[in-house]
C-alpha cells in the first residue's frame, strides 16, 4: 500500500492515511466493492426511514426546527429540511435509533451511519453526483476501518469507548473532505478537527445516546471538513502524535495494524449487515436459539437451561439481564436468546416492545437463560446448548462475524430489508425508485433525486 | 456537604452532585462568592470581545451564517445575532481565542469560557434574570471543580485531554440545566448527555481548536440541557458508573475527592486571573524575568545564560521551543521568558505576533533559555536563575497558582484589563456601561440590556 510505504518514509499515519483517501478515483474501486457500497448506502437509507418516527428524533429534530436555518438538506423520514450540520446531527441519530443497521468488526462499529448521515446532507447541499459520493463514502469507510485497527481491542473492548461515535468521526470527516476536494494538508486537517471533538461511552447503550452517538460522529465529520476547507487549523498527525487520539483512547496503540489489508484489500467487503433488530453481539446467540428451534421443535415448557457460552467482552456490550424497554431488549443475550428459542420474530422492530420484554413466557425462559462468558474466542462466535426437561442436550454454534460471499444474493435479502422498513414510511413506489436508483447510484448526475424521495411526513 | 451525605448513603456521585447543583439558590451564595462571579463574567465577556475578530472566529461565524436560523442570540463583538447552539459555539471560540481568560487549577483548565458562552446565550434566549444567571454560573462552576478533581492529575497532566474541553462539559451542562429549571433525573442526564460527548486533546494547543474545544465545552453543555428538557434519555450516572467518562478518561479516579471543599468552601474564590495574554503555565515564568530585570536592570545583552525551573507536566502544555507565530508565542515558555527579561510587555495582545517570535534580540535571548523539568513542585511555581557574563547569578520565584486575597483590589486590575479589551470593540461609553451593569448582574431583571451591549460590528 502507498501509505505504508509513505508512513515508513518518515510521513505521519494520520497525513499517509489522509493523502490515500484523498487520491481515490471511482476507477480504483472494483465493482464488486461499489455494490457492496450501493447496498450500505440502500441499507442506511432504510434503517434511517424506518428510525426517523423513534422519539429520540422528534426530541432532536424539534430542537432543530427551533433553532431554524436555510432549507439545504433532507431530513430522511420527516417533513421539512434543514441545515446541513441539522439535518446531520437528526438523520445520524435516525439511522441508528433502530441499532438495525451495518456493522464492521474492523472498526469496531457502526460505519455507514457515521459517514452516509453527512455525505448525503453535504452532497444534496452541493449538488454532488453519485459517482462522487460513492468515491468519497468508500474512502471514509476504508479510513475509519484502518484506524479502528490500530486501536483495537483496546479502545472499544478495553477501555469502553463506543468506535462508532469516536473512530466514526474520522470515517466522516475523510469522506466529507473527499466530496469538498480538500488539499493534503487541509485534508489531514480535518482528520484533526474531528478527532479533538471524537466522543461516546459505551456505557451509554441502551439511552437516546447510542443514537445520537451516530449523529454526533456525522455531525463532526461534516464540521471538520468544512471548517478545515475554510483554513480553520488543527495539527496534521491526531492519531500518533504524543497525547494524540490514539495514545490519549487506547492502550494498545498499534499503527503499523492501519496497513494491514483483509482479503481482497478493501474493508467494505467485510461489512455485516444486520437482520435482526438488536444488537449485533446477540445475533449470534439468536441464529443458535432459531437453528435449535427449528431443528428440533420443542415448546417453550419443555426447557430446562439453557447455556449460552460466548466471548467476554460481550458482558459489557449486550447484557442487561432484565429489560423493561424494547431499547433495553436489544441489548439482553438472556432475552433475546429466549425470543429466538420461543420463536419470535427477531427481524421484525415491533418484537422489541415493552409487552415482549414483559411477556410471561419470554421471562420465563429468559430466566433459564444462563450466559458463560469466555476470553480468548471471537465475540462474534456463540454455541448454545438447551437441556430439555427430558434430559436432552441439544447444541448449535453460529459465528455471525463471517460476511456474506453471494452478494447477489445479499442485495436480495437487503431489498426486502428495504421494503419492510421503507414502505411503511414512503409507499411501494417511493421504496422501489428508491431501491432502483441507489442500485446505478455511480451513474446518477446528481444525489438530489435520491434525498427529495427519501422526504417523508411528520 | 449534603452531596457527599449522598453520596454515602448510596446516591450516586453524578446524581448527587446534580442534586447539589440543582438545589443552589442565590440566597446560598455570599456576597464574597457573587463578586468574583460578576468578575468572571466581566472578565469573560473582555476576553470575547477582544478574540472576536480573531480568523479562527471569523471561520467559525462564516459556517454558523451559512446554516442561518433564527436570530435569539449576540455575535459578541460581532454584527448580527444566531441561533442559540450557533451563538454559545461562535462565541465559546471567541472567549479562549486569545488564551487570555481565567484559570482553576481544582478543574483544571478555564472555567469561565466553557459555561459562560451558553449560559448567556440561553439566558438572552428566554430572557432570564441576573440572578438566575449568577446562581446557574456558581453551580455550573463548582460542579465542574469538584468533578474535575476526581481524575486529577491523570486526566490533564497524565493522558493528555483538555479538561477545560472535557471537564468544563458537565458545568455548561449543569448551568443550563439549572437556568432551565430541569428535575432532578433530567438534571443528571444533562450531565449524562454531556459526559458522553466530552472530547478535546492537549495536543492541539497552538492550533485553532484549542479555543474550539472551550466552545464545544459550552456546546455540548447548552444542547446536553436543552435535549434532558425535551426528554432526551442518558444515564444517570455517567462520570462513576463502569467505563463512564471518568474511569474512560483518567488513570486515577478518586469519587472521594469531589466533595473536598476548598477553604471558605467555594471554588470561585481559588479563581485565577490572567494578566498576561500566554499560556497560564508561563506566567510564573514571565513574573520571575520581569523581577528580575526591574530589580537589577541589565540589558539583554549582558545574559549568558538563563536557566528556569518548574513543574515537569509544564513540558507538555506549553514548551514550543521556536515558536513562529503569535498563537505559538504563547505556548513557549523560552520565548515568553525572554520576552519578560526584555520587558516586552506581555499583558497586550499585540506583543504575541510573528514578529515578537521572529525579533533577533527576543531570538536571541529564548536560545539562551534552558528549561529544567522537575516532578514534585506545584505546576504553577517558577524558579528562575539568570547568570550574567559578568558571572552575577540573580534568583527569583514566584508562583501563580495562589488566588487573590484583595477582592475590590482585584476588581480594579479586571476593570483595567476589560478597559484595554473592550473599548477597540466597543468604544469607551458602552465599556464603562458594561462594567456598571455586569458589576450589578444580580439585581438586573433581564441580562438582554448586557448581551445587547456586547454586539458588534464586522
Amino acid at each position: 500500500m502507498n501509505a505504508m510505504i509513505d508512513a515508513q518514509a518518515g510521513k505521519g499515519l494520520t497525513q499517509a492515511l489522509a493523502d490515500q483517501a484523498r487520491a481515490l478515483r471511482l476507477a480504483d474501486i472494483p465493482e464488486t466493492v461499489r455494490t457492496w457500497a450501493r447496498q450500505c448506502v440502500l441499507d442506511t437509507i432504510g434503517c434511517t426511514l424506518a428510525g426517523a418516527s423513534d422519539p429520540l428524533v422528534t426530541i432532536l429534530l424539534a430542537e432543530m426546527r427551533e433553532q431554524g436555518g436555510v432549507a439545504a438538506a433532507t431530513v430522511i423520514g420527516r417533513a421539512g429540511r434543514l441545515p446541513v450540520a441539522s439535518a446531520t446531527l437528526v438523520n445520524g441519530a435516525a439511522s441508528h435509533a433502530l441499532d438495525f443497521d451495518d456493522v464492521n468488526l474492523a472498526m469496531p462499529g457502526h460505519p455507514s451511519v457515521a459517514i452516509l448521515p453527512a455525505l448525503l446532507a453535504l452532497a444534496e447541499e452541493i449538488g454532488a453526483s453519485g459517482a462522487d459520493v460513492l468515491t468519497a463514502f468508500v474512502a471514509g469507510y476504508e479510513l475509519q476501518c484502518r484506524i479502528g485497527r490500530t486501536i483495537a481491542p483496546g479502545h472499544y473492548d478495553g477501555l469502553g469507548f463506543h468506535a462508532t461515535a469516536t473512530v466514526g468521526s474520522f470515517g466522516a470527516a475523510a469522506a466529507c473532505a473527499h466530496l469538498l476536494g480538500l488539499g493534503a494538508e487541509p485534508f489531514a486537517m480535518a482528520l484533526g478537527i474531528a478527532g479533538t471533538q471524537a466522543a461516546g461511552l459505551k456505557s451509554m447503550f441502551g439511552t437516546m445516546c447510542k443514537p445520537l452517538h451516530a449523529g454526533k460522529a456525522a455531525y463532526h465529520g461534516l464540521m471538520a471538513a468544512k471548517l478545515a476547507g475554510r483554513g480553520f487549523t488543527s495539527r496534521t498527525d491526531v492519531v500518533e502524535c504524543e497525547q494524540g487520539f490514539a495514545r490519549t483512547h487506547s492502550p494498545d496503540f498499534n499503527p503499523e495494524r492501519a496497513f494491514e489489508a483483509p482479503p481482497g484489500g478493501w474493508w467494505m467487503t467485510r461489512n455485516l449487515f444486520k437482520y435482526h433488530a438488536s444488537c449485533y453481539m446477540t445475533h449470534a446467540a439468536i441464529e443458535t436459539a432459531r437453528a435449535l428451534r427449528e431443528q428440533h421443535r420443542f415448546a417453550p415448557e419443555q426447557v430446562e437451561r439453557v447455556d449460552v457460552r460466548l466471548e467476554a467482552a460481550c458482558d459489557r456490550i449486550c447484557n442487561i439481564p432484565a429489560p423493561r424497554t424494547g431499547l433495553e431488549a436489544k441489548f439482553s443475550l438472556r432475552l433475546t436468546t429466549a425470543m429466538g428459542l420461543a420463536g419470535v420474530d427477531t427481524s421484525r422492530l415491533s418484537s422489541f416492545s415493552e409487552a415482549v420484554a414483559a411477556d410471561p413466557v419470554l421471562v420465563g425462559l429468559r430466566d433459564k437463560v444462563a450466559l458463560d462468558f469466555r476470553a480468548g474466542i471471537p465475540n462474534t462466535f456463540t454455541e448454545t446448548e438447551v437441556t430439555l426437561r427430558d434430559g436432552a442436550r441439544l447444541r448449535a454454534q453460529h459465528d455471525s462475524g463471517v460476511p456474506a460471499t453471494d452478494v447477489a444474493q445479499q442485495g436480495q435479502g437487503l431489498a426486502a430489508k428495504f421494503v419492510a422498513l421503507a414502505d411503511p414510511v414512503l409507499g411501494n413506489a417511493r421504496g422501489a425508485r428508491l431501491i432502483e436508483m441507489v442500485g446505478r447510484l455511480d451513474t446518477l448526475p446528481d444525489v438530489r433525486g435520491i434525498m427529495r424521495l427519501c422526504a417523508g411526513r411528520d
